[in-house]
């Protein structure tokens, strides 16, 4: 295996002592965090490498759900709102969420999608600064997030212009003295690397601009503190490491020291002083909650509070170290095990570089995601060649890396993936 | 009772003929719509007439839920986007509404909330009219639909101006040649009046401006026929009288001579023609979906097509008939049974000129609905003065109209609501 960014020399791979399926099993059975695999209902001799994707589903989520669902809406009806607090259901998870990220409870918010908390959170940094009419942010950048900064330009009209950075140092050199705001996401989706959210918030705020991280690959996978970084916003997404089941509302963040001064253009009335008072004009509420749009919705958000709470149970120190012990013993065993097959490590080989996940590229990548997936290895394919390995510390051990290398070792070696039906790409993997 | 929109005249009621219980079973007797009521979880003895604010949980939902959560997402995985269509379950549920409301299939999209659907339509009609800067309203419209009109004003900028209307005559009166976009809601959620689309639509269209037609207490309750009344978009609800669970995801039409020319800002990568190429910059996705905007929140969609689904088996004649006669017994039993104390009919008189819903005005309104609800009779308040009854015709009969106005008047006859808990109102009822 080679890598882009830094390469396991052969040198050094001799001198290292074979990794062994004995050593993992000993890994696990130091794992910490080991039982909370039992706390996930994945199916039976499935490696689920997707969990960046698409988190699994909580054993306790199924119960909570019914409760919600035949308790709360079927039995007290309309009374839930404030029987079973309803109301302020939002508010609870956004409290358990800021403590994941670094933030305050009330500098957080939970609802809608990730694209739509995206468009408010610019559309109040552009409005903090309305001599600056620049906005910068990365090609590279998950699409979604470009498409609503194009919707967002169009919308603010001429004079407004989205500068795409292409590769790290351009971004540096894109902060200049006439941008609003800088748009980036923390952890990328393609590649895994991490950007040093620290540095680049700095860099923004020298330059008199306000920044926005996009935290939808990191919260719950990575250390982050938004308040240590002097982060101005950022948002997030509830379905990838959060668990919060397919489509859960995404998160929002704003520093309490900007709060007062925001205007959003999303401002519904969940996000009024006084919502239930039924009054015009629009008074903002106090608060990040300002930022809340519709009413919520509440089945999703009791199903992304339970994931939530199991992220809470689990030590930060001991998930963010099992991430990177995950991730590096996965490049170790790729490199022993498969290393005569052409696969280049597209993640950056610094474990302080990138997020919880390790990305190959291969020129079959498309085929062999495929023919893993029949072999029960879970990953996922992003055009045009890369391999995407999702290493989520909650619910995956040491022997499932192993487990999932030797299947990748099979496919290689057994010519698996050599199928003609693998030729035609799916819509998505 | 008096009438503030036509009353009943005493001589009228003294030639009519008293009605009782034993009427109102020979009427659920002959109801072809009676069985329905077995197909909601409702509590036994409650007459529930609050399904215009929160629409009772279906029977099938639990079940439903349970899959999507259990099987789907809990052992199909990320894989269930394709095996189990999550991708186009968005598309389904919109079909289906789209029956409902006189639309076609690839001309309504659901997501999000009704109030950022609104935001979507009336970005995309205003930038249809270019060199207009009106937006035409009504101050007793939703608040969250003036907020979020206040919310776009303030992004496009100081040239535009929201002109509300204070009554009907004032909204023909606002409609002129300056005018870009006129929001009305179909069904007034403080009166139940109901306006007229096809000539409100005929109006707009004559001075030129374009119309959105919010659905919120129409859909599923009033005959709405948006392709009949030449509408060009609307929103709508799905938590109300479709009965998709608290916080369901809303709907949005755009009429399909207009969706080629249409561009909205919230536009991510659910409403992009390739969302899966992950390809920049944005190209619109044909007819409505470029309305669409994040992931789509699967759990609530699976619970809003149970409650749709239900609505489809019913027929649409027989539904829209049973909600006028219904709402027509509930007005005159009020004036049979509490003709003695001082409640107001705040809706229209005229059947054709209301919604599924009936609103008394009374000084004590407060206090008589939270004496109601110990008297297990959900209606609601809504300030100032009023007591609002929703009647959904699928699981409400006219025997429980006679429970409902019984208890009326026993809350009335005994004083019930003369508690000083209840001089405290609570932020929602």
């Amino acid at each position: 295996m080679s890598s882009s960014t830094g390469g396991i020399g052969a040198t050094e791979a001799h001198t290292r002592k074979r990794r062994t399926f004995k050593d993992c099993q000993l890994l696990d059975a130091a794992d910490r965090l080991a039982h909370f695999r039992g706390k996930f209902s994945l199916p039976e001799n499935t490696v689920y490498l997707d969990g960046n994707s698409l988190g699994p589903l909580p054993v306790a989520t199924p119960a909570r759900i019914a409760e919600v669902v035949e308790q709360e809406w079927g039995k007290d009806l309309i009374s839930s709102w404030n029987k079973h607090g309803w109301f302020i259901m939002a508010n609870k998870v956004a409290s358990k969420i800021a403590r994941i990220v670094g933030a305050r409870a009330h500098e957080m918010v939970v609802g809608d999608s990730t694209s739509v908390n995206l468009f408010k959170v610019v559309s109040a940094a552009a409005r903090l600064r309305p001599d600056r009419h620049v906005i910068v942010s990365e090609r590279a950048n998950f699409p979604t997030d470009l498409y609503m900064l194009e919707g967002l330009i169009r919308q603010l009209g001429s004079k407004y212009v989205l500068r795409l950075a292409d590769n790290d140092g351009e971004i540096n050199s894109s902060i200049t003295a006439d941008v609003a705001v800088v748009v980036l996401t923390h952890v990328s989706f393609r590649t895994g690397r991490m950007l040093d959210m620290a540095k680049y918030t700095q860099l923004a705020h020298e330059a008199g601009a306000l920044i926005v991280w996009d935290l939808a690959h990191s919260a719950g996978a990575v250390h982050v503190d938004l308040a240590a970084a002097g982060a101005d916003f950022a948002v997030g997404c509830g379905y990838k490491f959060l668990n919060g089941g397919p489509g859960a509302p995404a998160f929002l963040y704003v520093a309490e020291r900007l709060q007062e001064l925001c205007e959003q253009p999303l401002c519904g009335w969940f996000g009024h002083a006084r919502p239930f008072a039924f009054e015009s004009p629009y008074a903002p509420a106090e608060g990040a909650q300002r930022f809340q749009c519709g009413t919520p919705p509440i089945l999703s958000l009791a199903a992304l509070e339970v994931g939530v709470d199991l992220m809470l149970e689990a030590s930060q120190e001991h998930l963010l170290a099992k991430s990177a012990a995950l991730c590096e013993l996965f490049i170790t065993l790729v490199k022993q095990e498969c290393g005569r097959w052409d696969f280049r490590l597209v993640s950056p080989r610094n474990a302080c570089e990138r997020g919880s996940q390790i990305c190959l590229a291969h020129p079959e990548s498309y085929a062999i995601v495929q023919a893993l997936i029949l072999e029960n290895v879970v990953g996922d394919f992003r055009a045009p060649d890369i391999l995407r390995f999702g290493f989520a510390p909650l619910y995956n051990s040491y022997t499932t890396v192993w487990t999932a290398v030797q299947k990748l070792q099979l496919v290689m070696r057994e010519g698996l993936w050599d199928k003609p039906e693998y030729k035609q790409r799916s819509a998505v993997t």
